[in-house]
C-alpha cells in the first residue's frame, strides 16, 4: 500500500488562489467566483456539503480572497481553511447581499465574472437578479486550463490513484465472471478500489454482451454468460485525485471478430497515445485514434470523443475532441479511452490516463491491453 | 424490516410532470427546465450521474415533454423513462442547439422559464448567451411548493425513512460513547441506517462537548469523555424518500444547566411542533420554537432557522424561517430542530420530521426526547 501523501498546505492553495486571480485579470475578467465542488477544494481545501444556503469563494485580482459563507458553517469553513477571510450570513438574511457587495469595481456590480461550472443555477440567478449590469461566464469556458497542468505534487497522486485502479484490474481479472451478475462484478470492484485506497468510487461500469454496445451503460441484473465481452471502467478518487481506467476482457475464448475490433481499438488507444506530445493540439489525439477507427470501417460505432481530463475530479479539461484546438503542455493528464460500440452485439473499450511529458506522453495506467481472458 | 414499495410508475411520473406544467402555466411561466439532480428523478424517476455533459428536461405547458440527452447516456435515459420522447446531441455537438430549439414560444426565444435550483451555472450561461431575450427563474423562487405536499404514497415512504431513523437511534443509544472518537460513533450511525435500509448516508454528525456548539459540525478525531453533551443529527434516503433526526444524549449524568438547556430545547420543540396546522404560515413554527428558547434568555444561541422540508431530498421548502409566510398544508412534510448552541461548551437540538395533517402536525419520529444518558 502507499503512504498517505502530505496534504496541500495554505501557502499551496493561496499560490492556487493567486494562479487563479491572475488567469481571470489576463481574461479581462473582474474575478471568479467560486461554488462548493472540486474548483473550491482545489483552492482552498474546503469540502463543504452543497446545499441550497450559499458558499462562494470570491477572488478579485489585487484583493484579498473572501469566502462568502452560512454562519453555521463558518466554524468548519474556518478550521478547513484558516487563512482565509471569511464573510459569513445567517438564516432568515439575504445570502446574495454578502456576496454582491464584493462584487465590481469598488462593489459597483459592473464587472465581469467567471462562474465555476457546477455553482447552482439558483445563487447565479440570485446575483444576476441583484446586479443586472454584471456579466458571467462559466469558469470552464474563460479559464479552461486553469487546473489542467498538474505540479509534481498532483502528479504524484494522479500516478497513485493510477496504479491503484491497476491493481484493481489485476484483482478482478481473477473472478469468476460467467453466471454472476454484473452487479456482483460491480461490487467487486467498488470493493477493491476501496481496499487499495480510494475514498469514493464514482463508476463501476461492468457492461456485459449486448449492454457493451452503450458506452455508459449502468449494471445491471443480467447474468454474464460464457462467451461475453465485458467491458469494464472504472474509477474513484484516492487522496483527492482521480482515477479512470478501462479494459474489455472476454469470458472463455473469443470468435475471430471480437479478436479483430478488440485489435483494432488496442490500435487506436496506442495511436492516441502516442499523438501526445508538448504543442500537438488536443484534437489531434481524438484525430489519431479516430483514424484508426475509421480506416477499419468502424468509424460509426466510435460515438464519443477519445477523452477527458482527470485531476481532483474524474471529467475535467482538456478534452481530447474534435474543435478543441489548444495545445498540450507538460503536466496536464486526461484519458485516451476509444471504443467501438456494435448496437444489440457487444463493445469495445480500453482506456488510460496518459500526461504529457517534456516530449511525449507518459501513461499512469500499465496493465496488459492485450485482450485478457476470464472465467 | 419494511418490504421495499412499488415504484413510481410513468402515469405517476406524467402526473406529477403534468403538475408541473400547470403551476408554471399559472404563474406566467412559459415551461420548466430540470437537470439532474431531486427534481429530475420526482418528475421523470431518471437518475443520471451530474456531469458536464447536458442533461436538461423541458417542460412546456400544452406540449410533450422533452429530454434533452448526451447520446451516450439516451439507452439509459429510454430505459428509466421509457414514456419520455429524447431529443439526444453527440460530442463535438453544440448541446445548447437542442435545448434551445425547444424554447420560447415557437422556439423564438422570448419566454421565461424556470430553472432547477440545482442545474449547473454553466449550462444556464449556454442557454442565456444563446437566448440573451428569454428569462429564467430558479425553481424553488418560482414554483417553491411544486413538490412540498406530498401524497400517501409518498407520505409512508418518509414515514417508513423516519422509523428506520429511529431504530437507529434505539440502537446508538446502546454503544459505548466514552472513550471512542466521534468518527467511531459516526461510522456506527451509518452502518445502522443503511441496516435499516437506507441506500444512501447524507449526514452523521456527532458534536460531543464543546463541538456540539457548532450546529454543522463534521465529526472528527475527539474522544468523547463522560461528562459530554453528545448532539446525533443523522439521516439519508430510504426508497428515495428522506429521513433526518437529532437527538442529544449526554455520557454519564448531567450537570444542572446541562438539563435547563436541554429542557428549554425540548419544550421549544414541542411548541414548535404543536404551531403546524393547516393555515398557519411557515414562520409561526419557527416564532412559536423561537420564542421558548426567548424567553428563556438563550435567544442569543438559538443561531438557524427551526426547519426545512423533506422529500426526495434532506432539504428542500417549504423552510421555517422568519419570513415565510406562505401557509401549511395537508401532505408538507418538514423538521422542527430548534437548537442551542453554547460556544466552547455544549449544544443541544432536537429534530423530528412533522407532518400536517387535516387539523395539526404528525410525528414522523417519536423515539424519546427526554435527555437520554448514554455510556
Amino acid at each position: 500500500m502507499t503512504e498517505t501523501p502530505a496534504p496541500f498546505t495554505a501557502d499551496d492553495h493561496a499560490a492556487r488562489m493567486r494562479r487563479a486571480e491572475s488567469a481571470a485579470a489576463a481574461a479581462g475578467l473582474d474575478g471568479v467566483l467560486v461554488a462548493p465542488g472540486p474548483d473550491l477544494v482545489w483552492l482552498t481545501g474546503y469540502r463543504p456539503v452543497e446545499t441550497e444556503r450559499l458558499t462562494m469563494l470570491v477572488l478579485r485580482p489585487g484583493e484579498d480572497p473572501v469566502l462568502v459563507v452560512p454562519a453555521l458553517e463558518a466554524p468548519d469553513a474556518a478550521r478547513a481553511a484558516p487563512a482565509l477571510a471569511l464573510r459569513d450570513w445567517t438564516d432568515g438574511q439575504d445570502p446574495y447581499a454578502a456576496a454582491v457587495s464584493l462584487l465590481g469595481p469598488a462593489g459597483g456590480g459592473t464587472g465581469r465574472y467567471a462562474v465555476s461550472d457546477n455553482t447552482w443555477a439558483m445563487h447565479l440567478l440570485g446575483l444576476q437578479q441583484r446586479l443586472p449590469d454584471t456579466g458571467y461566464v462559466s469558469l470552464t469556458e474563460s479559464l479552461p486550463m486553469l487546473r489542467a497542468v498538474k505540479d509534481a505534487a498532483e502528479l504524484d497522486r494522479l500516478a497513485a490513484a493510477g496504479a491503484a485502479a491497476d491493481a484493481t484490474f489485476e484483482e478482478i481479472r481473477k473472478v469468476p465472471f460467467a453466471g454472476r451478475r454484473e452487479t456482483d462484478v460491480a461490487a467487486d470492484l467498488a470493493e477493491l478500489l476501496r481496499r487499495f485506497g480510494h475514498s469514493q468510487v464514482d463508476f463501476t461500469i461492468v457492461a456485459s454482451g449486448p449492454n457493451g454496445a452503450n458506452p455508459h451503460h449502468e449494471p445491471g441484473a443480467r447474468t454474464i454468460e460464457r462467451g461475453d465481452m465485458v467491458v469494464l471502467d472504472f474509477g474513484g478518487l484516492k487522496d483527492g485525485y482521480g482515477s479512470d481506467t478501462s479494459r474489455t476482457v472476454h469470458v472463455g475464448e473469443p470468435d475471430a471478430e471480437e479478436r479483430r475490433v478488440h485489435d483494432i481499438v488496442r490500435a487506436a488507444q496506442e495511436e492516441g497515445c502516442r499523438a501526445v506530445r508538448p504543442g500537438a493540439a488536443c484534437q489531434d489525439v481524438d484525430r489519431a485514434a479516430r483514424a484508426v477507427i475509421d480506416e477499419a470501417g468502424y468509424g460509426a460505432y466510435f460515438v464519443h470523443r477519445t477523452g477527458h481530463g482527470i485531476g481532483v475530479t474524474t471529467h475535467e479539461p482538456p478534452y481530447m475532441v474534435e474543435g478543441e484546438e489548444r495545445p498540450l503542455v507538460p503536466g496536464m493528464c486526461f484519458s485516451v479511452e476509444p471504443g467501438i460500440y456494435l448496437p444489440g452485439r457487444f463493445g469495445v473499450r480500453i482506456e488510460d490516463i496518459v500526461t504529457v511529458t517534456e516530449d511525449g506522453g507518459r501513461r499512469l495506467n500499465t496493465t496488459s491491453r492485450e485482450l485478457v481472458i476470464v472465467d
